[in-house]
């Protein structure tokens, strides 16, 4: 039930210079799935992350910035990522973070690495161990079948409750250069801010140095996977990786203030709000896909506190999943988002074009048939003027329905 | 479909002396059901309130402010409360206003006091226009068949998507005198701390003077309807009343320090937490009646974050809607719920009795046949141990089941 959720031609996903990926049927939890993923990185490529900020995070989030820290410090660089599905390996104390190690010196003993060049990271259910010895006799399947075109093979490799792969890839040219950009990522519940149980993971050519790709992975995560929103849990294990081949011809950006920076900074970008978005629209249980935009405020943070209230009020979202232009509870979401000296009488709000409130109550043009028009579509942007400021924020988030709740009170059956 | 909701007897509602109550049946937005109730209180009464956080307040929330700060400036006390339900008089801005005073009036003019001796308060739909003309034609019958002993009657009056009418009473004996407490509840849904749709009044017979009453309305919302969640929306309409008659023979309490005012303190905690629990077994759709205590916390507000994160969980409360001990889950709210310094290490979790997590993970001795056990009961207590300090505070929530969803989806039509 994904929301216009775009076709995608495995045949359309650019293979990306220097990266290769392969899967397993691990067997993890379940028969007959592919469930273990390994990305292979040639040398002297770069690579940047960022992590969920939730305190119980995963075995393998510790392991991934112990890892990327080392490399910061001078060591040598990430060569491999190894993802599994079925189990998050959080909540598993100290022996998660023995069997996420484990994970990492085994992949590296197969492909002649070292163990701090893997990268490890999982998905799936909490609180349960990591079967380790099915995840490492998958890891030579995995690594044997690897390829350069095996983005939408690797896409499938790391679902849960997805119900789609994700992916996309684009090229675009940069001083006359072409750079080509591939991605993937998944997650369909507990998708929050600051990380979800989602992982994407956008590789493209262009050589960029350590500091640099830190800066990039950041401006690009608080644009597109930090702004969107499922249930409003955050997960124990999100991660969102850039790997920076250089293998184009486009020289090295050394500096966040170059030109050819700024046209990269904006491809990725916009390829991971893509990959946000496709994770939006495949939501657990999601028929509308919603935009809520929040403009006028003092701030960014207050901004983005009002539209998470709209985005995670269980009210609004039923509301619309029922098509019911029932707008009060919009109103009333912001009136609780915490913004203590709001005044009510500037705020406006609209759907899509219908001015719905504003002077503290119903826009007295405002008919029912209209706010009926917009509720009814697939796709609906909530557009709320508090009138404070210049700042502004946008989040995407679905409707809360049936299959939400069938979804999570049946996953682990 | 509420949870282990205690039978209420009307008969054992005991009468409060200085306190009648009359509804009518006036249409508001549904035909042939009392939505109108009038809460007449005899001259010598003190009253205090407390309402919502919510920054689009509902105008009668505005007026009641308004009335009771000019009684704690000196003016006449407040002789009367009306309540309509079908309509919240929310979002509704300066006509709204116009409307909740001109409401105060009519009542006013009918039973020959001031229109700022009566709190209006209204319950139902946001960013409608409250229909005037049938409020103020209902006046006459509520105030005609007003009688102490229709506290069963006012129950059903202030009901919503409520299933069932909430009410209790008792007696106390302080300082050898008989007090008798008597309240009512409504609330189901756009439940959450800092009041919700939810509508509260108690009465009783003891007298107390106007700043010590202040200071009660304040203690016992505190621990009691500011300790429910429903859905985490905070509605625009909530407000809890303490009306004391002062018709009992105990000597009027003039201080928070007296012995029989820790009695009384006491008696009407444990009745607001009553009422306030009413609301949450009859939650929208709730199976599942759940009480979240979060102990050893550095501070009480940190304890609160922590339960709430655990209580506003989609994915924790559809887990126990399926009976599903996916405790995970429960652990990942805990990480995310914004305590920077948490040491998961030190954190335990309880399924009741049942140690489920302690030293960052599982506790090796869990076993899922008794996480399962605890799960299928209706009444499930989670204790976490957060390891920092000696505060702690308790929440009172239910689940999230296919009801809830249907429930509001469909409010309106």
């Amino acid at each position: 039930m994904a929301v216009n959720f775009p076709s995608i031609d495995p045949a359309q996903l650019h293979p990306v210079a220097g990266v290769t990926l392969g899967w397993a049927e691990a067997n993890i939890r379940k028969p007959n799935r592919k469930d273990v993923l390994v990305i292979s990185v040639e040398e002297g490529a770069t690579v940047a992350g960022v992590f969920t900020s939730n305190r119980f995070c995963a075995a393998p989030v510790t392991v991934c910035r112990e890892h990327l820290a080392r490399v910061r410090e001078g060591g040598s660089g990430i060569r491999a990522l190894v993802v599994n599905t079925g189990n998050a390996n959080a909540g598993t104390g100290e022996p998660g973070l023995a069997v996420a190690r484990e994970t990492c010196a085994e992949l590296a003993r197969l492909a002649g690495i070292a163990p701090e060049q893997v990268l490890p990271f999982s998905t799936g259910v909490i609180l349960e161990p990591l079967p380790i010895d099915r995840l490492k006799a998958g890891l030579p399947q995995a690594l044997a079948n690897r390829g350069p075109a095996h983005w939408y093979d690797a896409a499938q490799a790391i679902m849960t409750t997805d119900t789609l792969p994700k992916a996309a890839s684009r090229q675009v040219t940069i001083d006359g250069h072409t750079v080509t950009l591939s991605g993937i990522s998944k997650g369909a519940g507990m998708i929050k801010p600051n990380m979800a149980t989602m992982l994407g993971f956008l590789a493209f050519d262009a050589a960029v140095a350590q500091p640099v790709l830190d800066a990039l992975v950041k401006h690009a995560a608080d644009r597109s996977f930090n702004c969107i929103t499922i249930d409003g849990d955050t997960s124990t294990n999100d991660s969102f990786i850039l790997i920076a081949t250089g293998k184009s011809s486009l020289p090295a950006i050394t500096s966040t203030e170059s030109p050819a920076y700024a046209a990269l900074r904006d491809a990725v970008t916009e390829m991971a709000q893509t990959l946000a978005q496709l994770i939006v629209r495949d939501g657990e249980g999601a028929t509308k896909f919603i935009t809520v935009q929040v403009e006028q405020g003092a701030n960014v943070g207050e901004c983005r506190q009002v539209a998470y209230a709209i985005g995670h009020s269980p009210l609004v979202k039923t509301a619309f999943y029922a098509s019911d232009p029932n707008l009060g509870r919009i109103l009333a979401a912001i009136g609780y988002a915490g913004i203590a000296d709001l005044d009510v009488g500037k705020v406006e709000v609209y759907l899509d074009d219908v001015l719905v409130a504003r002077a503290g109550g119903r826009n007295p043009d405002y008919r029912e048939e209209d706010g009926q028009r917009v509720m009814k579509k697939s796709e609906i942007a909530v557009r709320v003027r508090l009138g404070r400021g210049d700042a502004q924020a946008t989040i995407w988030t679905c409707d809360l329905s049936h299959d939400y709740v069938s979804i999570n009170a049946d996953y682990r059956s």
